[in-house]
């Protein structure tokens, strides 16, 4: 199998499993016993907080572990306004876990205000500076859309808005920005940065919460006092040593420029037989290439070429179950024209062969079902 | 090293790391993706979700999967209420992640009663009559003390309150519960249950909330749309598996009454020697043994045990850094006995031979200890 969906199939890295597996079955104590293997339990989260938090370009009391960032998310909009009055801005662009609480936020009377995309997949930024007033307590922008790759200017966005409304909370839901973009966490200036263990090489089931210094946050999860009081419940070791592993291995194996290079190569190819990508090149994450292959339905393709071998995605799979897509749409593509867009995901060990070998069977495969289609 | 401490040190069953190893390794799709090995990954979870229904007393579809009881709790609190008028019923003997969220609710305003516990360690029935009314609107009663292993009559209190206030919710936090009395899950007659894996030995960082057929839940985190809409977040299929083998193997391998021999014995033991176990030994937990020894201080004998090989607990790790304890105070206890309070733990595989071992070991250094103090 050759696997080009991230969302989907990201292989969790040998070293992760391997550190979640040493963990699981030496390191069986609660970190928060108050005797010896206890204390060990706690020092090994702690090492692997400092590691995390050196490799994102963060400090250590800056990242709080959570079962992942649809928690973090959560977490954000539930407790993140110190002010529970005033209004809520987020862009049409958000993932389902930012998008949902901002809809029961606005259930319960919040106005919520949606900035527009762009046709390029990013943050309107005339209508972002509209949408921002005196009044607003918390923005979400996500960083790198995990639809199409686009990203945003978290950096400028974060600028903009403090100028007009200095005490705003600014979160980003960096699930596909992490070490996939050039700017570590510190430097995009946000308070608030949501990540998920498993879209870099660690399995599924957690994330982390940065929460600036100096932001104060109330806990969502309350009870036993676990991280520093901001997450209770017993910490899964394991993940957090496979997280701390993966990251590590893939901050050490990422070569963006290589990475981008074999989109190049992609989107090139694509392109040369008349399909569209979604985004620029030059405007979109390496890691991910969202492209619209006209008359030829995304889930067809993506089950032929499951069975012949290779693993493409297309829409977010947490938004899976439901028609249409709301983030291309925002971009102003049809829904037949959503329905005919794949997504290609890269990753730090995505090889140039097994992509130019996938980008052939992908081509050959779609002009099929298209000829298929039009016969 | 013989660990006779649940909480802390709960030894995680090679099945169930076996079954989170296989998962982490060949089960890297994301179970939400639509096509082969997401459909796959899907189906490995309802296996899963079906073994443990069936091991716990349940229907599947009344299982959702979680980060661990302490997020199940916090869900109970902050959505379980559909009328979020009304007061709110707990005990003394709640455990932290239920403490703190009922006190969460009180400092927004919410009548929140607190129900006294007898010497016993059990709620005192009669003040539970008198704190339930009509306007009760949720009661949250554990079902086994972590501190003490006092049983409570869960089932006899959930008849009682709906007597009195038919729609109210009934939670049970079940983490010392489940599987180790003699009450399925659905004979208990609450309407909500909350269970973490790492108590009957799977990894941390995984539970559920059980959810009776019929009970109207908004989710507490969102996104997605898991776990049926209730529960978002890309699942921890790793974990789910090692969850659904280690509930199998506690069911098999697990006799209850081999268990209370060994506890008896160790009852005797210790009383024999003028100790004083807190709760009657036929009013607690088979697995779960709290037990004053005069002027000998738990946190100086833990410490001596842990040097001579033996992990035993002292008051619960959950509320390790705080000063005094809630619960033993809530008995009746002075601050000065709760602090000479040990916790031994028994497991499904817990050895006769080790607490026999063991036993003699603990007596002869707290006589040691005290003699020190003493003289």
């Amino acid at each position: 199998m050759i696997y080009l969906d991230n969302a989907a199939t990201t292989k969790v890295f040998d070293r992760a499993i391997s550190a979640a597996e040493k963990a699981m079955s030496v390191d069986f104590y609660n970190p928060n016993s108050t005797y010896g293997c206890g204390v060990d339990a706690k020092n090994n989260i702690e090492q692997a907080r400092r590691t995390i938090a050196t490799v994102v370009g963060a400090q250590s009391d800056e990242i709080v572990f959570t079962s992942g960032a649809t928690e973090s998310n959560n977490w954000v909009f539930e407790c993140g306004r110190k002010n529970q009055k005033g209004n809520v801005v987020i862009s049409a662009g958000e993932h389902a876990s930012v998008y949902e609480c901002a809809m029961r936020l606005k259930s319960r009377g919040t106005d919520v205000r949606i900035v527009p995309l762009t046709r390029e997949g990013t943050v309107d930024i005339n209508a972002f500076k509209h949408a921002v007033d005196g009044d607003t307590t918390l923005v979400s922008i996500i960083h790198v859309s995990n639809e199409t790759g686009a990203i945003n200017p978290v950096r400028e966005l974060v600028t903009t808005a403090k100028k007009i409304s200095p005490r705003v909370l600014f979160h980003s839901d960096g699930v596909q920005g992490l070490l996939k973009t050039d700017m570590p966490v510190s430097s995009l200036g946000c308070d608030l940065y949501s990540a998920s263990a498993h879209k870099l090489g660690a399995p599924k089931g957690m994330g982390f919460l940065y929460i600036k210094r100096g932001v104060n946050m109330q806990p969502f999860i309350r009870g036993g006092g676990q991280e520093n009081g901001l997450r209770s419940g017993t910490q899964n070791t394991p993940y957090i040593a496979a997280f701390a592993a993966a990251l590590e291995h893939f901050s050490q194996s990422a070569n963006k420029a290589d990475v981008m290079k074999i989109k190049t190569y992609l989107y090139d190819r694509f392109v040369a037989v008349g399909y569209d990508p979604v985004i620029p090149l030059d405007m979109s994450s390496a890691y991910i290439l969202c492209v619209h292959i006209p008359d030829v339905k995304a889930e067809i393709l993506q089950n032929a070429l499951y069975d012949k071998g290779i693993v493409i995605g297309k829409g977010a799979a947490c938004s899976g179950s439901k028609r249409g897509n709301r983030v291309l749409s925002a971009m102003g593509l049809s829904d037949a024209q959503a329905e005919c867009c794949i997504r290609i995901s890269l990753f730090a060990d995505t090889k140039y062969e097994d992509v130019a070998a996938a980008s052939a069977v992908i081509i050959e495969t779609a002009e099929k079902i298209r000829s298929n289609h039009v016969g």
